[in-house]
């Protein structure tokens, strides 16, 4: 903290005239970015995938404090190079095969560039007049090419917002129907309320439900099982519901997943909706996988009350960028915005103004429309559709693969780009008989050999998946998706897979 | 729609070579957009600082649904030139003197392109180790150079994250404080709780309390006065809470502003800690302006739970990097994990791992420490210092430059960079007189001429401004902040407020 203090009074006057924003410094820096840039993206392949750094390592690379004095661009690039780009697992690489992919893009940076670059803060129209109306044009286009209903556009007296992630989606959700049902059932009942999803679904919505002073106990996740292959089944809801009704709850939401986190498992939006509507519940539709090549397995999302679709997933629009459309906008704007009276004039009432602020939980908001606009025009419908078309088929590609191998098991049915595959614990077996033991592999074994299998895959840095834990049983996800997948890749990666494979095998 | 069905068959087969993150078509590209926004900050001043459009002009410039085909980015941007700029407020134009200052840097700019660019998701160490050990890093180094008491940095076992805004910080803290409280004293006890602020303090503040289900009823707005410069008063906090207690209220939070959004009021941390010290209340300080200059105005903050400050403001980051500091991160874990049982590992009780989805409401999260680092590291402490140091100066000339002028009213004392300032009723009444009446000109007219005033400026394109109510004065804030701001364009904003009040007094 020493030369923090101590230069302050002598660098007063002599550092006076910085321009943080010289066009021109502005333009040879960003230039230099651009080819840093575009460096890393030839490179990336090479790069082990999983970052292989040690806890802490990082703080041992830097210096304590702010340095007094200003650093040139080029010290500070040389150090992402040299301590950064190691620390990263490289979440665009096309041997990144982990998580949900988020698509990175040229036309999606460029978008977030220029956001960045105008700086608004569109809280609402006078704010950023461009802003606001980007966004409710190209949320219409969006939800026009997904073939949503026409209840959830603009056209149809709906609405879609940009938001950042699916939690804050999620959340402004949850708190409308919350205000909506206490606003008829008296604030004194919020304890009452009742939150639904399945066990496979994203732990978002639990802490959605949780920040929204839903109580605990009241968030339901309902069990499923391999004999619906992890979706939410109505009955089961039905049941849940049924009971909670008996012990004086009040049902208030459920949210349905068309492609979960560990499976892509898929809760079947038409069945589902109507047993929310015979007790009034809001329905969310949260749809990672919502193209309209799978345009049916969101059949029945007309009776949804919401639906979201995170576009940096698959929409090759770069992190934060989540739609998410309403039929009633309403009722966001009830539970969100903090100047109704403000906001009822004649231009809300004729419903010309859109003031982003009340459709979501901060005030301040990005450009984000831009970048979404920049990949649907850069790429076009056809090119997207065929974009993830290609994903789905070097899946079954790589699901093939695996599955030609006896020795394993795809887990699950393949939906979307994503497999989920293990060692069977029958290959275990025959290692250990023919170790001299003839044993039964218990399911924790095959577990704890599917994990060394994992770990052994990821540490390898040439591809990078991750698990899941479905039923106790330990699967490994393999999810299609990185911008710059090429069959040989997934090849490659099934190789990779055989491999090690092959060593825990033989060990 | 036609386009978008009829055509995607046809193009299926046609479309599948796209590279949407070519590293050489990235390149080309990329540079492009670097030039187009070098040329735009070369020019931003030329610009009408107030976006002149009409509601709904944009619909009307673009094609009703996403093309089928994709189009060249030089069309592109072409619209983007064509439509969008002229819908922008320029918020990076040294004219605008509007709401707060939202500032953009080069260097906020390659930290966030750079972000973008390896576009990883950070919800933990392992998605992205460089990405959470650099947040830790940079949020110690901002809370020193701000002179953070040592309990709020993970130097001193508390810590900082960096979330999006203001909304963020405010509602993970008012979430983390409610759920502390609810442990002790029965979740059923939820509508008891109350959250406190002034009648001056944003209304994040507000709306994070419904969110997070605080009865609407108890969250109490103390009102403020001219006698306090609109300051909370401890006295009148102490009142508030007494009578709350007396009621049966449980209080809860206090969110103390260090400049506030109306005048940049400034509520005393010391004495306000030590009231809320007697009811066992979290109080949470938000301080637009905490820079180091105006140290003495967050003394007393080591009484506080947490503290945030928005780097965006005056701290060159560009929008969304709003940094909170908390002494006691196991609060906020707490409430915001949605697997405890994972997280209770040796790592963890060690201090060793920070996973940052546990510290906010989303568990995605983009790589925002690269910018607040850049900036940091490239203009350092002593250049950031007298950067703030010359808006003050700025502030303080136009103050002086209308204070010359009888017929305005400074009307709270300069805080900051932020001037709040009105025609006095007293040079209406002259008006009035000079036309023959002699009358004596009502807060009411005063407030009438004042709000003509100042969109009469606005219409103008020359500079934005805003306006506050505080105790039903209209008031027109001048906020100094813009990036490339210099004393030039402060004059001449004073000389077109008098203009623009010449015309009016002489109607």
């Amino acid at each position: 903290m020493g030369s923090v203090k101590s230069d302050h009074v002598h660098n007063h006057t002599s550092s006076h005239n910085i321009n943080p924003l010289d066009p021109e410094e502005f333009r040879r820096q960003g230039h230099m970015i651009i080819d840093f840039l575009a460096d890393y993206y030839r490179d990336v392949e090479k790069y082990p995938v999983l970052s292989q750094v040690e806890l802490g390592y990082l703080r041992k690379c830097l210096p304590e404090s702010t340095p007094n004095n200003p650093e040139p661009i080029e010290t500070i690039l040389q150090d992402v190079q040299e301590h950064i780009v190691p620390g990263l697992p490289h979440w665009q690489s096309p041997n990144f095969f982990a998580y949900f992919p988020c698509t990175g893009s040229i036309a999606g940076f460029l978008g977030e560039m220029l956001g960045t670059g105008f700086n608004v803060v569109g809280f609402n129209w006078i704010a950023s007049p461009a802003a606001t109306e980007l966004e409710t044009i190209v949320v219409d286009w969006l939800g026009e090419m997904l073939e949503l209903p026409k209840s959830f556009l603009f056209s149809g007296n709906g609405g879609g917002v940009l938001q950042g992630t699916t939690c804050e989606a999620v959340l402004c959700t949850i708190v409308a129907a919350r205000d909506q049902m206490l606003n008829q059932i008296g604030r004194e009942n919020l304890k009452k309320l009742v939150v639904y999803s399945s066990d496979q679904t994203h732990s978002a919505i639990q802490k959605a439900a949780q920040i929204a002073g839903i109580h605990p106990k009241n968030f339901k996740s309902i069990k499923t099982s391999k004999s619906t292959s992890y979706a939410l089944s109505p009955d089961s809801l039905r049941a849940q519901i049924c009971e909670d009704v008996e012990a004086g709850l009040v049902p208030l939401f459920l949210c349905a997943t068309v492609g979960t986190t560990a499976t892509a498992a898929i809760d079947p939006p038409e069945s589902l909706c109507a047993v929310a509507k015979d007790y009034g519940m809001w329905v969310h539709v949260d749809a990672a996988y919502a193209e309209v090549p799978f345009r049916h397995f969101i059949d029945g999302v007309e009776g949804a009350n919401s639906f979201s679709l995170n576009a940096h997933k698959w929409f090759l629009t770069s992190l934060g960028c989540c739609c998410l459309w309403v039929k009633d906008p309403s009722a966001l704007i009830k539970s969100l915005s903090t100047n109704p009276e403000f906001l009822r004039n004649k231009a809300l009432d004729s419903k010309q103004v859109v003031d982003y602020k009340d459709w979501q939980i901060t005030l301040s908001r990005k450009f984000r429309s831009l970048k979404l606009w920049f990949v649907l025009r850069s790429y076009g419908v056809a090119n997207l559709r065929s974009f993830m078309r290609n994903h789905v088929k070097m899946a079954n590609l790589f699901e093939g693969l695996v599955a030609m191998d006896k020795r394993f098991e795809i887990v699950v049915p393949t939906n979307f780009a994503m497999v989920c595959f293990r060692i069977l614990p029958s290959a275990l077996s025959e290692k250990i008989y023919k170790n001299g033991k003839l044993d039964i592999v218990s399911e924790e074994h095959a577990n704890e050999a599917n994990r060394k299998l994992l770990e052994s895959i990821n540490m390898s840095g040439c591809v990078f998946m991750t698990h899941a834990v479905v039923e106790g049983v330990f699967v490994i996800r393999f999810a299609v998706g990185a911008t710059l997948v090429e069959e040989r890749h997934v090849i490659t990666a099934s190789k990779v897979v055989q491999e090690h494979a092959n060593v825990i095998l033989s060990t």
